[in-house]
């Protein structure tokens, strides 16, 4: 029996071979087993239906792999629009020839609705199941975005960008204050709208963009909102020392940010104002009702991460030190660091050192929204940055990749990215039959082929908060 | 009108945007322009047709691009069963864990149909027009494979595999002289089978792999019938460094080659023996008499390349300059050498001496058929090499690579890669609708989003030497 019932709360499960990741950062494989969702939150992994889920329906994948679905940490929304265009820039020459003119077309709704429609039904196809996503510094297309997630039930954090100086004439906020209070008109419109799988993310583009006054001011909203934040650190040599001549009295560029309250750490809210608090007014009154197994109920968790950094390829040991103690998550995006020409970020590092870590694909840096893309990336990058740099760190393997798809990035959404009891119910259905081989194939030889060789043609369905996104 | 006819004596045109790359490595573009196939050859690109060309059949391809197809320089294709298999491991734990293992199994002629099925079929629906590739040791099924390509309408170069020496138990040949008389008889029954579009090709696997003994009765086998080599060079360093052990006294791994006549430069035939010599007895008689365009007549052009060498990422000047004085191609294969641990080839300087050099997929060293992938992957190796080793080689731009993948590699074949009149009439239409945005395009931008996004879902139509393959 399929189910296709998109209420979340009528319990079902999937039954198949489940291959997940667990706290020990290892593959785990259930053969012919159940996974089960109830009230959109997963109860467990079982070899037979326990008594108490007797009776409910089942869905029989039969040889296909069940996985949690990936998490990107780090993606351009408007940026899609010229994936894989103009590759042979560096990095800055890019951003003023591709980035900063595509973006500001999304002034026109018209426009932003045409390109957010194909990004969002691309997103959809694809095996993530959660995103933290820029937009622009458009108030209404960010919004228009977020409806689209909503209505496609994708779990993302969405960012207006906020960007007051260095941009170009026609992509650039007037002021500090023009940007701070667009950014609050739009928080507050958030609330309004009431989404249930989609929030808002602050989104100072990176220090380059953003002046101390307007960083201040941002500040200050984190603190009255309790909003995770976004950004990019220590992507690129030139970059840094852009930052350094912008910012001479920081010790690193880490500390950009966190000298406003912008990098981590808890998010002590300001009193009443708070509305819209991530582990209060934002989640519907059903999801509160319903996700009994989670602390804060609804699809985003209170426990998850307070900010995400994209790139971290040149993090001097203060700023890796700074990261850890706030709890700052890292996005590694390797496709996007060599396109663009930065270098490979010492990733077995961060990983050894317990810090957070997941992946980003970073569209239009990379040319893929898929995140097993990125996973080969990663693996690929961090082979050549051993070869070529440092000996001592060992490469990546599936497994490390497959953790930060999954655990490792799920984790700043809190409960997410695998089959633990008391996790998000977020599942992904991979048919391997088009990758046909004689071979007798072991479940991590599957797995590891659909990684390297799989794209939207094996992915058969997906589930994000127990509901069927397709 | 479509032109369906595989007939390829009969004239007739493509119409639509076509793209290719000239003498200089610059693209050219033609939009809504004709490309005319003639007896199997290119008769040019005109804005409109010539009046000797009046009433052909024209295919109208739309806003499609046409390219004229990729050659892939290397690739093995009993290994495409386990692609994206066993990539935590570096080149010679896989090739003991994996390679050998499974190449053995092609003894048996039920498993090699089963596999090679599956290759040709799914290398037909590639944008691949020509091909070098590896088969296995074993005479059999490397002629089941001819046939099956054969079939397929794909240009290729197929080589048994030799090995005397370092292989496994089960996967090696019993001596010297074992291995050159199964060489010879599967020269002969290839000369038997007069293939069209299939051609034998020398394969020593590498020199770990090859006594003295047996490459110096494969120079005998090649001075016989005036065959191509192909093999690996200079990959990996410890590999370089068994090679060094194994031959000390040559001053180079290239040299291990050469000393046997097994390094490219002319290949000086014996007397009446060369019944299978290229320029000769494998065309067919209805090649010969209708191929008036180009020297020898045929799908192989004598003109051609003698020697393709895999990999050469850590080649010693002296090296080069012997591979450049043999004229030696060189298969940049740049996924495989970042998969298997290898480092990155500098490509940027055998493109400024002038040396041949064109893309291989190399499965499964890499995890893709496509070229596309590969091309996309050269030009990110290089940028990663810019960056952590030399930067004093600039990254390959995507000219550079779609130059390797067309005319570049395609030279190995003699007149093939491009439309340049007198060339054989490969082409590839692609079609690249599904890769919406509603940016406005340039003609660059478009074929930079077939190579980095697009795959064999926007591969409508192939054409190989003025027949239809698909």
């Amino acid at each position: 029996m399929i189910q296709t019932d998109t209420n979340k709360s009528e319990a079902f499960a999937l039954k198949g071979t489940i291959c997940d990741c667990g706290p020990d950062r290892r593959l785990r494989f259930h053969e012919n087993s159940y996974v089960v969702s109830d009230g959109g939150i997963c109860r467990g992994v079982y070899d037979t239906l326990p008594d108490a889920y007797a009776g409910i329906a089942v869905r029989d994948c039969g040889s296909d792999l069940i996985i949690p679905g990936f998490t990107d940490l780090h993606l351009h929304a408007p940026q899609y629009t010229y994936c894989g265009t103009g590759m042979d820039l560096e990095l800055l020459e890019w951003l003023s020839t591709y980035t900063f003119p595509e973006e500001a077309h999304y002034r026109d709704l018209d426009y932003a609705g045409k390109a957010y429609r194909i990004f969002v039904r691309d997103l959809k196809m694809s095996a993530t199941t959660s995103a933290v996503i820029f937009a622009t510094i458009h108030k209404e297309s960010t919004l228009l975005l977020m409806d689209l997630l909503e209505k496609s039930g994708m779990r993302a954090y969405v960012g207006k960008v906020n960007m007051d100086r260095n941009g170009s004439p026609e992509y650039q906020e007037a002021s500090a204050s023009a940007s701070a209070r667009d950014t609050e008109d739009w928080i507050l419109e958030c609330n309004k709208r009431n989404y249930r799988t989609v929030r808002p993310i602050l989104t100072p583009r990176f220090t380059p963009s953003c002046s101390d006054e307007l960083m201040e001011m941002l500040g200050n909203l984190r603190r009255k909102y309790g909003l995770p934040v976004q950004s990019h650190l220590s992507e690129n040599k030139a970059e840094i020392q852009w930052v350094k001549e912008l910012c001479p009295d920081t010790a690193n560029y880490g500390e950009t940010y966190d000298r406003f309250g912008l990098f981590g750490g808890d998010i002590p809210q300001d009193h009443t104002e708070a509305s819209g608090s991530r582990s209060g007014g934002m989640s519907d009154p059903e999801d509160r009702s319903e996700a009994s197994g989670i602390k804060s109920g609804g699809m985003f968790d209170p426990a998850g991460g307070t900010c995400v950094m994209a790139h971290c390829v040149f993090s001097p040991d203060q700023e890796v030190d700074l990261m850890k103690r706030r709890g700052v998550f890292i996005a590694h995006c390797p496709e996007s660091n060599m396109n663009v020409s930065t270098g490979i970020a010492p990733v077995r590092r961060y990983l050894d050192q317990g810090l957070h870590i997941g992946l980003g694909s970073d569209t239009a840096g990379s040319s893929h929204l898929e995140i097993s893309y990125a996973m080969a990336e990663a693996i690929r990058a961090s082979k050549v940055r051993h070869q070529l740099v440092d000996q001592t760190l060992a490469p990546l393997t599936l497994e490390d990749a497959f953790y930060m798809a999954t655990r490792g990035g799920g984790a700043f959404f809190g409960k997410v990215g695998a089959f633990d009891k008391g996790y998000q119910f977020d599942a992904v259905i991979l048919d391997d039959s088009r990758l046909e081989t004689p071979r007798k194939q072991s479940l991590e030889n599957r797995l590891e082929r659909l990684i390297y060789l799989g794209d939207d043609r094996e992915i058969k369905a997906k589930y994000v908060g127990g509901r069927l996104v397709f």
